[in-house]
């Protein structure tokens, strides 16, 4: 029999975004998001769901827009750096050294040292409750060159991508392959 | 500079989860979903993105209820076997040899092999395109004992989650941690 343990968001895993955003004066921010996802194949939209409190949560609703930068996992530091600080008080870029880059697309930044990114256009707006999800459609993805495959996607050993343990309050590798989907399952 | 890849969804990563219900005659049916995730805390709350062609969809409508059952490594075959086929066509539980729990607090069935469970009832239907976005606020997470820690938490170690790597149509065992969270960025 199960043990039951309430009801809380202790769920295994969810990812590690760095969520990208001007405030109404033009300055770069970020904030790292656990709660974020794919939530649509088409259009192709991701979800990032921010408290009230955030600078970001603002930044979005003023400028329609945001990127996701996806860190690799030796920027664990400064991923955790921008979950643990506020744009209000800080500059988060000048503090770690790392670099806004403007999206030619959307209205919003995103870190230039990171090898994935995501630039989103704001689609929708989900009041749940201490959160708000911020639904965005992605208008594009973009990758540094060296972390491509020869079939130009993203090799999740190159990209090298940190996912987010809520019950251990603890940041992971993504590891070793253990199936291709689509295939492992065809032998049942 | 960055290299474009065009509009679409291939972002490292999200998560694998096994969404239990029930259907309108009472037969237990599992899907895969990797377009999931955690969008509040308070009340906690998470998500699946379905598409209308989908079983699941139908019976979350019809219940209003739904599970998600975390598969450990050991069971990326079924959880493969479970996106890959249909409720309407297929039994999946005898089929897989896995046991249908009807949950005591929703009316959902999970599946009782897997480490971690989480019951949810729904809580709002969010429209997006291709995709519905099924939010459920969590009662309660349940798991085996085998898996938790001595305070009481699961530990990833042991429910051993797989994630979701879409460019690369993989699935992944979750790695060594790079670091505790609210600690490590302290040290920018």
């Amino acid at each position: 029999m199960k043990k039951s343990l309430g009801a809380n968001t202790i769920v295994p895993t969810t990812p590690v975004w760095v969520v990208g955003t001007y405030d109404k004066e033009g300055k770069p921010n970020v904030m790292t998001a656990a709660w974020g996802g794919v939530c649509c194949s088409k259009p192709p939209c991701i979800y990032v769901s921010l408290r009230k409190a955030t600078y970001t949560y603002h930044n979005i609703v003023e400028r329609k827009a945001f990127t996701v930068s996806i860190p690799s996992e030796n920027y664990t530091k400064e991923a955790d750096y921008f979950g643990i600080t506020t744009g209000k008080k800080v500059d988060k870029f000048s503090e770690t050294g790392l670099t806004p880059e403007k999206s030619d697309l959307v209205d919003a930044p995103y870190v230039k040292e990171f090898p994935l990114v995501l630039e989103c256009k704001l689609l929708k707006v989900v009041e749940i409750g201490l959160h708000t999800e911020f639904i965005g459609e992605i208008v594009d993805v973009k990758a540094d060159s060296s972390v491509l495959n020869e079939k130009n996607l993203p090799d999740i050993e190159k990209v090298k991508p940190i996912v987010w343990n809520m019950a251990g309050m603890t940041y992971h590798k993504v590891g070793k392959s253990t199936g291709q989907a689509f295939s492992i399952g065809k032998e049942i």
